[in-house]
């Protein structure tokens, strides 16, 4: 059991399984050394509605950094990165970032620009611009819907949108591997979905997408700039707190570009999103299972006026619904799992998709798609 | 796999196997949903000569455990404390660790007198009116020799000595489990020493004793004031940081004082002690045979002078023996794990103790004993 070192830089708290105590674990489960970097410490995710603790500064997480480089204990081959708060802080990530992917070119950087969900920034605005300076560091990114928009400018609301987005990212941004996560499957994207994708309803069902340049550049043409996939997700009833950090590092952990894939029809990040995903969706239906037991009062539904009559009532739901990483770490073993429902590829995704002047350079001018 | 909450207080550091990082994964390991209190983040552990980083502050750690509680997150049913630097941040540790004993009597609290070793204070001095003040809250307690010595002010120099020091943490601070580990077989020590427990020789050994009033009341005597078992352990070559606080979470992680025990000449505590020295000792060994695997740099012999000239040298050594942790994982699940060695009553320990008038009472007069 000898696998790589992974540096994880992400938020940090005592009580549940978001930022770093999502995807820590896991990653340890999967046999990787963790460093772990907390870029804050605080008592409980902010859905909680209060946390108390800190934010580690900007000179915190240099004086980290430099200590580790002294010591000669940069020495991650994976690099993973979520929640950073604040424009400084994250430069100080994106020195590091460029370090080791100057002494290492071989490095893996899966980097989650958490900024926000469903048209709410939970970042201040001005990270955005470092994120878009970060991206060609990485090597997989794994945007929801907002930060997707976020990212490139591009409001998402048609397929041809969609297909000027992923181009945006792969082209301006080269990024080599965007996976976008949890999409919510509005008419026009069901209608654009190959049969076999479709799922049997819609409004219970979340599309996940990646698109992918690497190990595949041999079969791309301007016609077919990246390989996609896709797979209908069944929606678990309920908001989850730190499923997209299980899903980001269970992703990382998961991804093996030089590795063989099973079959023709798949690339080294279709095979690591179908790993990442069925995983992260056992663990969710097992923490729905559990969180099932509990009594009546941890399960209450979301009531705005009845949470702000009575807090505790939200915190409660709150604790009820803490992912079950620990009680389900055979899922993350991959003991019993079913791996029989991988990503399909979406083999038209470009069917409707112009190339125009701008695509041929390599980078994009962004100004000129959007 | 539904076992308790562990609340755990300690230092994190990025890179290595310490503090949080070397007790945490083990607890996960074995199902426990642990909440993690970092009381200093660090680069690395002090081992490596220089490390970056901030320590939390008595108002942080104040700031998350008032967080907890409005947010009816202070739920464990086990408390484990390591490194806390200085008495204001100990203090607030304190005040928490009260009022989780006061709103759960049933809970188990593993103190770790984290102080210093082999005659050295790594720690402020006026943290050691704190930790005996705390004592008495512990369920469990896990100081080294010199720890002993600093919580009870005896000198342990003979058996009478050793014998004082138990019944002041006993009896004084009314702890009601002790174990003292890695103690160096001095002469005085291994002539005490049943024949049965001695080892085959003296240099490479290290004595682990443990003392229990749990589950043994109807046994206990004024001529025998607890159960006393020990066990040789072989040492192993070299220094490895992070050993200490590995041990304790383990112990407390098997401790369970309502089950029975195996055996009639066992206590719930040697019965933990057992299983966490086991284990403890064949993840140095797995560490050691993989430290041999590692490039001759890595592996350079202590040497002040050499280390002096080049730090990094020094540096190399201290991540050659990192816990492998990750690696040796299956060890602690226990799998393939050599049971056959548990801890060995030292039946005749309290041969020669004489029981005073103080001892008579319930709470010692230290002045009186020393």
């Amino acid at each position: 059991m000898q696998a790589d070192r992974i540096l994880s830089i992400q938020s940090h708290v005592v009580f549940g399984y978001v930022g770093g105590k999502a995807a820590v674990f896991p990653l340890q489960c999967m046999g990787y050394d963790v460093d772990v970097v907390n870029t804050v410490n605080f008592s409980n995710h902010s859905g909680y509605g209060r946390s108390g603790g800190s934010k580690a500064t900007a000179a915190e997480l240099k004086s980290i950094f430099e200590s580790m480089e002294q010591n000669e204990l940069l020495l991650p081959s994976r690099l993973l990165t979520g929640y950073i708060p604040g424009a400084e802080a994250l430069s100080a990530v994106q020195a590091l970032a460029q370090k080791l992917k100057n002494s290492k070119p071989s490095l893996l950087y899966l980097l989650d620009p958490v900024m926000g969900d469903a048209g709410r920034l939970y970042v201040a605005p001005d990270v955005i611009p470092v994120y878009r300076e970060m991206l060609p560091l990485a090597s997989i990114i794994t945007p929801n819907w907002f930060e997707v928009e976020l990212l490139t400018d591009i409001k998402l609301r048609d397929i041809q949108s969609l297909q000027r987005a992923l181009i945006c990212l792969h082209k301006r941004y080269r990024v080599p591997d965007v996976v976008i996560s949890s999409i919510p499957l509005t008419p026009w994207l069901r209608d654009a979905l190959p049969k076999r994708i479709q799922p049997p309803s819609d409004n219970d069902h979340l599309l996940c997408l990646s698109s992918s340049l690497s190990g595949t550049e041999s079969n791309l043409t301007q016609a077919t700039p990246s390989i996609v996939h896709a797979q209908c997700v069944h929606l678990i009833p309920g908001y989850f707190s730190g499923v997209g950090d299980l899903f980001a590092a269970l992703l990382l952990g998961h991804f093996h570009p030089n590795r063989p894939t099973p079959s023709e029809d798949s690339t080294p990040l279709s095979v690591a999103v179908s790993a990442a995903l069925v995983k992260t969706h056992s663990l969710l239906q097992f923490t729905h299972e559990q969180s099932l037991q509990l009594p009546s009062e941890e399960r209450q539904p979301s009531d705005d006026e009845l949470d702000s009559a009575n807090p505790l009532r939200k915190t409660r739901r709150m604790r009820g619904r803490e992912l079950a990483l620990i009680q389900g770490q055979d899922i993350i073993r991959g003991k019993d799992l079913d791996n029989t429902s991988p990503l399909k590829p979406w083999d038209d995704f470009w069917k409707s998709y112009i190339p125009n002047s701008v695509d041929k350079s390599p980078y994009v001018d962004l100004d000129a798609l959007i």
